[in-house]
């Protein structure tokens, strides 16, 4: 019984959290993990440059963040080459996904997305009384063809689809995302997660006209730029759209810290680079390491990869805790047939090492 | 016309921003402000403790803070004494209202507030299509019986009280709050605002039961502690009203960096005390400065003063306008007759000087 009488949305949602943390699982086992690879973190770590930049803004956190974050908008514009009424920074991709699925999405009204994609968006649309609709991958990607076919037979307000995806580390052309952009119907909006992007080839990732109407994209300074603590996301989409965030979002909610920090990450092509080729070797590592163990790395465009155990989802599952007890933190894909997978962060050779040391030694325990 | 079809609550709201930050002003005037004594900021600054602490904390920043905030909730709980249970860690009391709305208020219920109290309350009320109800302040101050009133009259959710209060600087003693609660129908809520309880003298601070289902506290660091851009806010309350915000948050919306600074500057209990002292005097000093000039400091149990022109809200309206030329950043109650009076934040001695030698040029500018 309860004592306190709460909206009829939030009372017919469950009390559930969408991820546990890292830190959680450390306190429940009682010491650190040895590698940190379950959260997609970038553990090459941010530009010097910006982590000089927070410092210095340390002293000056007196102050209110700008809630324009007028700066951080007008340096990401130029970066796109769009307008900076193209922009709008948030607290990350999921803040930034909370306040579009309420901009969007009246009780009951249908949002599609994949059957094992990104939990937290469907949390959101949860939240707000959306009604979701959930096609399944095909071959370890999401299926545009199969999305645009659920959202002109519901006629949904939202279709999520992240290129490169997670958990799966798959993505698609520039040119499949534009044919599905064609395949929708009016009344859907693509919400196009692209918090990859800075990781995947070229060709993945299309030219968009920012007043596209069909469309907003989400990045994020949490994956390459690697300041996932900072919580510092952006969308770009049609200035009318943009606009209306400032009807509802937290306007003093962006720390200010964090947008100083930002706009450093974003002038440090020269990180950036550095971090994406680490991350590619990266890859190749990981794939050495499944490869020696009998399992199979498939194709990453992202800062993880996705390691076929060529069993099913039980054996998964049972591998990650034995990982776990051994200090290695990783995940899996929540659906079948993907979570025959475990999914490994990208992060620097010491925790590659431990990882490569304790796989073999998990996988003999479970023999 | 619109090209984008957004959720009926939202189709129904303005485009409003509940502040124009100062950043906006400094880029509209084309020079900084020599003091930004408008947002109720705390130029004494964090403990250096603090300071040094998410320096440390930056060249980690490429992890997600903690989902839970554990050792930052704990860490207010042993301060408070109360359960880590009846603690929830947020980006802001800002955010946190946004969340409590949403969890209490469906839409068409009542809210009774006080017409000329915090803004952003409201802000967040009208958002989710609760019924704003909002009763006059009385003698400069906040009127419980009149809250009361009104929530008995409308069965209201909530109830905003702010004690100490903003703008005014206003406070009522704790058994004045606590007869509130006795006043409340059972349907109604507390939200009782805490933000400047730092700076207020200890009988306005009530001692309530943190399983009391009448009442949910707030508090934050942006003042006292002065990380207002670090974004870290917390509400006091039964277990399970502070779970249910679990349903609904953006679970790693909490910021790395601030949570590390947050808990280190709880700690530092002389910096707090340091702080106290400097914001008495400087409200001193600001009172000093309005006698000087015909104006009147009413009492203030918050690091801010109102200064009574004697005159009405156009008068006062223009005379922020002529300080903001001068380069004084200050703001003034939103509604009579509160707006005869400027509200003006306490502030070290070189903002102090330069108020002092901007008001009395003001006024003789517009005499």
């Amino acid at each position: 019984m309860t004592r306190f009488r709460f909206a009829p949305l939030v009372a017919a949602l469950p009390a559930s959290v969408p991820f546990t943390g890292p830190e959680t699982l450390e306190r429940r086992a009682g010491r650190p993990f040895r590698a940190r690879l379950g959260a997609n973190e970038n553990g090459f770590g941010p530009s010097p440059r910006a982590v000089a930049a927070m410092q210095r803004a340390a002293v000056e956190v007196w102050k209110y963040g700008d809630p324009d974050s007028h700066d951080l908008r007008h340096a990401l514009a130029a970066h796109h080459g769009v307008a900076p009424e193209n922009v709008m920074v948030g607290e990350g991709i999921d803040g930034l996904l909370g306040l579009l699925v309420r901009l969007t999405v009246a009780p009951g009204e249908a949002v599609v997305t994949s059957d094992g994609a990104y939990p937290t968006f469907n949390y959101h649309v949860a939240g707000f009384g959306g009604r979701l609709v959930k096609v399944p991958y095909r071959d370890d990607a999401e299926d545009p063809g199969a999305l645009a076919g659920a959202a002109r037979d519901q006629n949904a307000r939202l279709v999520y689809l992240a290129n490169p995806d997670n958990p799966m580390g798959s993505w698609h052309t520039a040119g499949r995302i534009e044919a599905l952009l064609d395949d929708l119907p009016a009344a859907s909006l693509l919400v196009l997660d692209e918090a990859y992007a800075e990781f995947a080839p070229e060709e993945a990732i299309p030219r968009i006209d920012p007043e596209d109407a069909r469309v907003i994209r989400l990045r994020t300074f949490s994956k390459a730029y690697a300041m996932a603590g900072a919580r510092v996301g952006y969308a770009i989409g049609p200035a009318e759209l943009i606009a209306s965030f400032d009807r509802i979002r937290n306007h003093f909610g962006m720390n200010r810290i964090s947008q100083i920090g930002a706009v450093a990450a974003l002038e440090d092509a020269d990180w950036l680079a550095h971090v994406r080729a680490e991350v590619a070797a990266s890859r190749d590592r990981l794939a050495g390491i499944a490869q020696s163990n009998g399992l199979t790395a498939l194709p990453s465009a992202t800062n993880f990869v996705a390691l076929d155990t060529h069993c099913d989802g039980a054996f998964a599952g049972a591998l990650l805790q034995t990982l776990a007890r051994q200090g290695i933190f990783a995940r899996m894909p929540g659906v079948a047939p993907m979570d025959r997978c475990i999914r490994v962060s990208c992060g620097p050779e010491p925790d590659m090492a431990a990882f490569a040391e304790a796989l073999p030694r998990a996988l003999k325990a479970l023999s």
